[in-house]
């Protein structure tokens, strides 16, 4: 299918752009930052991605002549047009001018700090933040899934939701991002094409269905693909199934090929994997793998393995392609400093709220994580990209009593230059090697703060002559 | 974006396609059918939606060259070719020549009836199993949310998820079920121009932040758009917001306009929209309309009714476009008859598991809807297409002491064709008809059906003649 990228986008960003070029402000600009306000699965880490669908975007951004046509279309409720000539003539020849800078896909992140930033004129900026929202905050919340799903799995896992997936592209978007977060391989095709991913699968139940016998469904089904075969033994009765793989299997050990593994769907996973296994081992086919799939989660993963089930693969579905207990990463972009035009001073501003949580970041931010003695990350810092940081300190958001002292000079900036003006000059890097980049970045958060269970928190905090300047807005906003 | 629907399918569709090509069983036709096995949300119905998607895959679906090329370059593990040169040749050259028929758009559906049939080869009926879920399983409980939320939100409800669903075509379609199940409008242009849905939108927070104040940001946005103009009043004070809302409302009065509305996005909703409203009144502004959003659903907007807020409108996104708490509707596509050809006799099949409601249906299906003597629904029977219904009595799924008579004749038959021999004979309606199709739907369920706390259950049943069939097909399963 096809749609247009530039019309996928909320109306008011375009109402809004309209109204800042009728106001003569069309050169009016802004630095926004997306951040998010908690890790999602109440765990203690989150994973960067969706940020190539952000340089895709840029590249192909254009209004066409259809997508004109489309706007000049549209009423107001009283019947005149939303979108007068002269803007949509601006449209038409608008070239994206932004600079965007970002997370490496496959970093670690964590609340509230700055995770994209675009700076350029306030009506581009808002014409962005919806599909970027949309990429990232989905694709972030699936490679982040991803990664906690492998850590428990002692084996490769299959994702294989997109049946289940919120939509056509939410499948192949959410297959690049449950790579990105250590996936081995995903069922989806097209996703396979499109990423260049590796793809894998096994057999429906109605294969078996269709076959007067399963012994003669699962024959046929080693005959004609002999190599990486995986019988699906579930279909009627699991032990039974086990015991036809297993004829199946010598069968091929006889032709000289071997049955790659079984895949057991349903019934009690963890007693059926332990009893399967002693039964392969016993009929000599200890190298048959045994892949276990339905509804999993790292939660019954865990459990599993906790009762010593036999599992050497998994297929993950549902609960990964929809990141089934968070669906939204809940991610924000907000306005933190404006000026007339290129060439004036940033007026650093700041959104009150009566929850101090939900109260933006004053100026034009960036991010350094600091390393400890250990090598593991020790902090992450919240300033603004023009002072010159000399304390190395920071000030938790919400709680200024909490700081911790950062090793000095120990750091690397987080955002990286993605676009300079609109054009892009970020470095494309393969799935693989984000899945790379994600696994060693793990290795570097401490144990406590990648449990599950009430993980231990990853300072990030705000240099101190930024914890002023949003102490002093707070209190003008309060008239204090 | 781009992306090809036809590979948009899980790998095992094909491998397995090839597995039957290899085998000589191209000809095997299989019949399946699509059902869910619980209402999303704890609810009493689902909304059908989604099947128009269903048409334009059936359409479109052709591996072009690009696709095979792809799958020509696929290899197993052990460096073989995943795919044949022959079985490609005839992926190449093959048309969908299934025969589908589905539930309309906007109608209620219930666990465990088929909502949508596909017979034909095994082949062919395996390839599109994929995509069919994915996009009838995603609107269909986009639309089901909808109508949840419209059912108690007295007012127009604008859809504007679109940054937090999963993925750009996440929003796309989600967009369209929120209509047909009954938003007034969505603020996704992309949706609008795909589907021609009214698209609305107000301003951002960002749009107050860029200006010295809120008064001179109100002042400038009535200026640009004074028609259909809704101001956002909460980036700062929410009450001093719509007092500068207010003073712009006496502005626009003045020059013969309209403010058309506020909205309110934090806070206290119900007393701030109770202040509001009387100040709003006060001024002499009682036409000016208030509108509340915010993390909005229905039990939100309910409690919100109940404490005597003053809304006239909602904007809700993201517990709509993800469906939050049941992100998947956790549809199965079961097959329930096989034959050799298509001039065999059909085998009924049944899988056979330990929890019997997740056993399948014998037979190639269809459902009659039943009405009582009041005009609502009665009550919906799955029967076997050959079979003549004498006894118009149904007996529950999984337990059989539990039966319904129903009045006989008073019934329309659910599953309307959609394409013969893969030629599409659905009569395309628009998603408007599609909405009034679900809000007349809607007023036959019910009310004990329609409530959000422990609903009624809405009777669903097998043909006494199913039962017995399927009762058979167990028996021989356990060997008894």
């Amino acid at each position: 299918m096809h749609f247009s990228e530039t019309l996928l986008t909320d109306l008011y960003q375009l109402t809004q752009a309209q109204a800042y070029f009728i106001n003569g402000k069309s050169e009016l600009e802004g630095s926004f930052y997306m951040h998010f306000r908690s890790n999602p699965f109440s765990g203690g880490y989150t994973v960067a991605c969706g940020m190539q669908q952000i340089v895709d975007f840029i590249e192909s951004f254009a209004f066409s002549d259809d997508d004109i046509d489309y706007l000049r279309s549209l009423r107001t409720a009283s019947g005149g047009a939303m979108f007068n000539n002269d803007f949509l003539t601006y449209l038409a020849q608008m070239h994206l001018e932004v600079d965007v800078d970002a997370v490496l896909e496959g970093s670690l992140i964590f609340p509230y700090e700055p995770i994209v930033r675009v700076t350029g004129s306030m009506l581009q900026a808002q014409i962005i933040e919806t599909p970027l929202l949309n990429q990232v905050g989905y694709q972030t919340l699936i490679a982040t899934r991803a990664a906690r799903i492998c850590e428990v799995a002692e084996g490769p896992v299959a994702e294989f939701g997109l049946r289940r997936a919120q939509g056509p592209a939410g499948g192949i978007f959410a297959s690049r991002a449950a790579i990105i977060g250590g996936c081995s391989s995903t069922s989806n095709v097209e996703a396979g094409r499109l990423f260049g991913l590796p793809v894998s699968g096994t057999h429906a139940h109605s294969w078996v269905m269709a076959f007067d016998s399963e012994l003669e469904a699962f024959r046929a089904f080693a005959q004609a693909q002999p190599d990486g075969c995986i019988l699906l033994v579930d279909t009627y009765d699991t032990i039974h199934g086990v015991e036809n793989a297993i004829v199946v299997g010598k069968e091929m050990k006889q032709r000289g090929q071997e049955l790659f593994g079984i895949r057991i769907d349903s019934g009690d996973l963890a007693w059926l994997s332990i009893r399967a296994r002693s039964m392969l081992d016993e009929a000599g086919l200890g190298y048959v793998k045994i892949v276990g799939s339905n509804d999993l989660d790292e939660y019954t993963i865990k459990s599993l393995h906790d009762q010593g089930a036999r599992f050497d693969m998994w297929g993950v579905g549902t609960r990964l392609a929809t990141a089934y207990e968070t669906p939204a990463l809940a991610a924000v972009y907000k306005l933190s400093a404006y000026r007339n035009d290129a060439n004036s001073e940033w007026i650093p501003t700041f959104k009150a709220t009566e929850q101090l949580e939900k109260s933006t970041l004053p100026g034009v931010l960036d991010v350094r994580r600091y390393y400890g003695e250990d090598g593991l990350i020790a902090g992450d810092m919240i300033y603004q990209l023009d002072s010159d940081v000399t304390d190395e300190m920071i000030v938790d958001p919400h709680d200024e009593m909490r700081q911790k002292r950062l090793i000095p000079g120990s750091f690397e900036t987080l955002l990286k230059p993605l676009a300079r003006k609109g054009k892009i000059v970020w470095k494309q890097v393969s799935v693989a090697e984000c899945q790379a980049h994600c696994q060693a970045s793990l290795q570097t958060l401490d144990p406590t703060s990648r449990r599950f269970m009430n993980p231990h928190r990853y300072p990030v905090g705000l240099e101190p002559t930024l914890h002023e300047l949003r102490n002093d807005l707070r209190r003008k906003a309060k008239g204090l």
